[in-house]
């Protein structure tokens, strides 16, 4: 069970660096706790066995390199033997498997995980990133303006479209459905693609700009990768996919298709082990493995508004989606929930230009409705632009002064 | 965002009914918070939107039919219209989705899930369940024993189907990969399949009874399916899957390809949500989605042993994967991690005979090897069955003996 630990341990560049928060249980020591850790994430189990070998223990074993008693943090190298190449959900199953319910410890959470290139280079990575995107829709260095089509849900389809419709008109870029509304019988996938196209199609003719059409696919792996085919066939540049609740399988998949469809990701439900800041998985770790498999586009909270985040957390977030790693692109980085044209200058100023700003509440709860409320989202994005204050440029623009007015600044 | 608490709600026999444990977050009572929670998970946001309609909210309006301020539990009432049928991950975006990531909110957990008849059929459940399975193996009522190769990783494929053989000779039925075993260098997974499928034949034979090899084929989506169909097309049975890291898409495709395979659900990572009291999902909510979906046998914990998970709870979960739940068949119930003989009285006196009892290290850390840990693990469930005390057992039984010895009883 023992000997996991080795701080003089010189780092091998195939190794998976794996660095957690840990509170040992029942009165163990830290060093122990670890130990039981480093061996249940890897070769070993509760008891000592007839079936381990000398070889087996010197090729994989992993090395416990740092231990931290005062951040309870300790940091795991594991060899990348143990992984099979490019599959997302065994490398979970190993370094984020069974330990989080282990009775030696009380608290555990993966806070930090370090790829090296041989196993970031066995995934595809981003197929777009924020340059192709940038291209596709010719926007050059402001930030994006999206919009979720709001209520979630129970619109039918015409209103659906209508709404998107209005959205672009006012000056959105994006226009996505909700992380819920997949094929309801109130609007029904097929039917609403179709329709709101149609609208995109209308709306980049009457504003010369390029409209994007976000539909939501998520299924069961077959009839979501049939609809990101549907959605190609019908012209649309774009699909989402609730990564969480679908799963790492489903969302390699999609990736792994090659659909030359940009692939926004939504993570609903990360914060159900995202959260506590002592046990479960970091949302940066959620965002480092959603960048290697693939996605173009990901919700990595706010630092304002209705969803929790702390800033320091999102800017990290940020961080490692953009910068340098291997040949990775980077991820567009998608600020949602609860945000408002009121928010974005801070916004901006916290997180830099390379970011989608998606409001829904902020864009159909503006007093003159969607239109005006696209408006006056795309106004605070042209002020901040222009480095000129809010309630400033509000005085030539009736739409922002409302909005203002209603939210606050 | 108000008017979704309605006490005197009246149940509509095709409502999904979710119970929480609500704390509120800023001094919010319990009752607004619950609102919050409602609105985000159905059809509101943060703020009122010009959008919405009298007959979206008259037909999709969750309520709120229960507040007990001393637990600070909530139950809710979700119009099934709100949801897709045969989409599990819709489901999950909606009632356990943004809403663990609000700001309204400090700790919210799912505790449970109760679904509607129409949802429950538009998923296929298992093929088999347990009586199915137990024709299979042709074992009347004892419980099944099975083992996991042990070490999780670095065994090489001859050694790997030599100890699963050394496993079926000592007794016990089913030998399964582990959850991080899947195709890595050291034991690729097609020529393991064929080794350890020729070993297992030879274990038929030599003991004339039926042995299961469980493979784990966890990976990417279609990666996923040729695994299983390759498992299939050398005439084994059974297939593993890590449902929570594969995710529930992928889960759901591989029991919808109808593959005529037993589907082991290994719930590795579960507990990052699971395990907190207070915040997340509970494993109860986690085995009934695994029911609906249609895996035929799932972890459930032990009770005792090196996870976590309390003897209520144990309990609670294999009830509500077995009981009567429309055509749904039961799930057979797998108690794993940290078993080993000794416990087996206490378990099957807490969960019956209708359980799969898994011993890893319990059988390959036996003083005497693997084929003595199979023996003894057999011989243990053999005294449970004639009902006869396993230390007054033992002494006729000398692996058995020598397993108390080592581990206690």
């Amino acid at each position: 069970m023992q000997g996991y630990i080795d701080l003089n341990y010189k780092l091998g560049e195939d190794d998976i660096i794996a660095s957690f928060y840990l509170e040992p249980a029942g009165g163990l020591s830290l060093e122990r706790a670890s130990e039981y850790i480093a061996a249940e994430s890897s070769i070993g189990t509760w008891t000592d066995i007839k079936t381990m070998k000398p070889e087996i223990t010197g090729k994989l074993k992993p090395s416990i390199f740092e231990i931290d008693k005062e951040k309870n943090e300790i940091k795991i190298a594991y060899p990348s033997k143990l992984f099979e190449l490019g599959n997302m959900p065994q490398i979970l199953s190993s370094v984020a498997g069974n330990i989080f319910g282990m009775r030696s410890v009380k608290n555990l959470r993966l806070l930090d995980l370090i790829f090296p290139g041989s196993i970031v280079k066995s995934f595809k990575g981003p197929r777009f990133g924020i340059n192709e995107i940038r291209k596709i829709l010719k926007v050059r260095d402001r930030p994006l303006v999206g919009t979720i089509i709001k209520p979630k849900l129970g619109l039918n389809t015409e209103d659906h479209a209508r709404v998107a419709y209005d959205s672009w008109m006012g000056g959105c870029d994006l226009v996505k459905d909700d992380e819920n509304l997949t094929n309801q019988d109130f609007n029904p996938f097929g039917d609403r693609i179709i329709k709101t196209l149609e609208m995109r199609d209308r709306a980049e003719e009457e504003t010369g700009e390029k409209k994007i059409y976000i539909p939501n696919i998520t299924a069961e792996t077959g009839e979501m990768i049939r609809r990101a085919e549907f959605v190609r066939e019908n012209g649309c540049e774009y699909v989402m996919i609730d990564i969480v609740t679908a799963g790492f399988s489903a969302v390699q998949s999609l990736r792994e298709e090659d659909l030359d469809l940009v692939i926004h990701a939504h993570r609903a439900m990360h914060a159900a082990f995202t959260r506590n800041k002592k046990h479960g998985i970091s949302m940066l770790v959620l965002a480092k493995l959603s960048r290697i498999i693939g996605v173009d586009q990901l919700h990595i909270g706010t630092a304002v508004g209705k969803m929790e985040g702390p800033k320091e957390e999102v800017i990290g977030i940020k961080n490692a989606i953009t910068q340098e790693c291997f040949d990775l692109k980077p991820v567009f980085p998608v600020c949602s929930g609860g945000l408002h044209p009121g928010l974005v200058p801070e916004l901006v100023e916290i997180l830099g230009r390379d970011i989608i700003i998606q409001m829904g509440g902020g864009i159909h709860g503006h007093p003159g409705g969607t239109r005006d409320g696209a408006l006056a989202a795309r106004e605070s994005i042209n002020a901040v632009m222009q480095e000129i204050p809010l309630e400033e440029y509000a005085k030539d623009y009736e739409e922002l002064r409302e909005a203002l007015e209603k939210w606050g600044k």
